[in-house]
């Protein structure tokens, strides 16, 4: 990372961060923060997921929720999906573009999905060539890349083999997910080092959980590895609901910070981040593990240091 | 920083995390952590310091403790001291290692102290000849290294010149400490790299509060610039008394965990240091800044991602 160098904030918060909340909000007001999310300057907005509404049914209304957004142009908005059928809803509430997650790890798999990663990547084929015929962009997620609570660690080939899988589909944006807050600096450095040197074609992101405090620490690990898209939730909102101990993701407002005194451009600004991560702590009804809500902002210019 | 590389961890809570508790714990309690810490395999305990016992009345008992614990070979005990004053009284307590401290800002310096950085550096050369005449060993430590509340960014020749001001001296052990939070890993690197280019002879130390999230980004930060020593604080208690928001100082806990995650040897274990922790949040009487004591350790073998 150099200088000025531009960052990629994507906020996940209306997805990762609110399908684990007990409070569903309605539907305006999650229109009322994904708006705020795109007047703050978000380039990616990941506004919900088209997955069992029994499974997650906070965001049973994300169909709605798209259609009553007053949309921005240049703003990519995404959902998360598994599947086929999570495509069809996805076309079907006007979203262009869908994040398709599979996981790296068999148990993980097994409990999210009801299926082994090898029969989810099987089953990925007809949903590519519907989206291509559509014209809809399909994004790959891999959740639990760094390790998992009910297998262990999961191995950099179990990784590349996943992602083997996507480019083979013509996949060739994909998110490095820690699912539940198991990723370290150094395994996060070699699997996003070698990751890139196997799939030069691909564009990187990647998604921390600071479960164990090492949500930053692997973010500055992957900027080493020369990754510039990071995942981030709204006042630090999030959590997985089927994997034990996971806690919020980094919090938008903490990574943007960390990008302005690191001296690095975002075009999502912190000021109104902040904002938005007040409001969304009110909605919640709850304290959220933000820091730079707790802790305020340093105010003074940065980068004097250069 | 390479796999098996040695990580030194310092365990300063006995100092900079007692310091700032609301509830004083008794000479007995703090003897036994500091005891408990040293069995859990810590080489580097800071016990407490010496200075106003009005200004830090927590530590007004340093000279009791140190005197009651039941020392152990190999352990370098080593307190905080601001001036003489402080030099004669861990004399007087038997310790052998003192840890001076100036502030790198002039305002942080003035309202710790009463004195100018100059007039603090001015005044080390007879504390440095007394405790030479002694066999007393002097470290150094330079606190805002990073930044300061009330004064903004400390440059890096700011930190230099103080750093040349303690070598002239003999002084080639030096801790930057970034009292209230505001480093950055891109600072960081900058920093370090260029301390170390500049001063070679020196054995750097770090010191990081987790104020603003980044904590243990500034640690592998460090590490990347080579270096292996640092402070943390057991269950993350600490904070500065004279620095408006600071938080706690990274946790013992967590920062061995990273280490081990991250295939990096340490004297200190952490399946011990987590059962120091948990006393320590039970002596204080609340919850504290700690990862792993909420979150829990990663259990299956780390490192099968090399």
């Amino acid at each position: 990372m150099h200088k000025n160098e531009k960052i990629v904030v994507c906020e996940v918060g209306p997805r990762d961060g609110l399908q684990n909340e007990r409070v569903i909000l309605s539907i305006a007001r999650k229109v009322e923060l994904i708006e705020l999310a795109q007047d703050a300057g978000a380039e990616i907005i990941e506004v919900g997921s088209f997955v069992s509404p029994t499974a997650v049914p906070a965001l049973a209304d994300t169909d709605e929720v798209m259609k009553r957004i007053k949309r921005k142009e240049n703003v990519e908005y995404r959902a998360l999906i598994l599947n086929m059928r999570g495509l069809l809803r996805a076309e079907e509430a006007g979203l262009e573009k869908v994040k398709i997650t599979v996981s790296a790890s068999r148990s993980h798999s097994l409990k999210n999905s009801g299926r082994t990663p090898e029969e989810v990547v099987r089953g990925l084929g007809e949903t590519v060539n519907y989206a291509e015929k559509k014209g809809l962009v399909l994004s790959g997620a891999i959740a639990t890349s760094f390790g998992c609570p009910f297998e262990g660690r999961v191995t950099l080939e179990d990784v590349l083999a996943i992602v083997r899988a996507f480019v083979d589909l013509g996949i060739t944006e994909v998110s490095l997910s820690d699912t539940t807050g198991m990723a370290n600096p150094q395994q996060v450095f070699v699997y996003c080092t070698e990751a890139a040197r196997r799939f030069p074609q691909v564009v990187w992101n990647l998604h921390f959980h600071n479960t164990r405090g090492l949500g930053f620490a692997n973010v500055y690990a992957g900027m080493q590895a020369g990754v510039n898209r990071f995942d981030a939730s709204f006042a630090g909102l999030g959590g997985c609901p089927f994997a034990p101990g996971a806690s919020g993701n980094i919090a938008t407002e903490d990574l943007l910070h960390m990008c302005k005194e690191m001296g690095l451009k975002t075009a999502y600004r912190l000021d109104k981040a902040i904002e938005l991560a007040k409001k969304v702590r009110h909605y919640v009804g709850h304290d959220t593990e933000s820091f730079i809500l707790k802790a305020g902002a340093i105010h003074y210019e940065p980068n004097s240091f250069r």
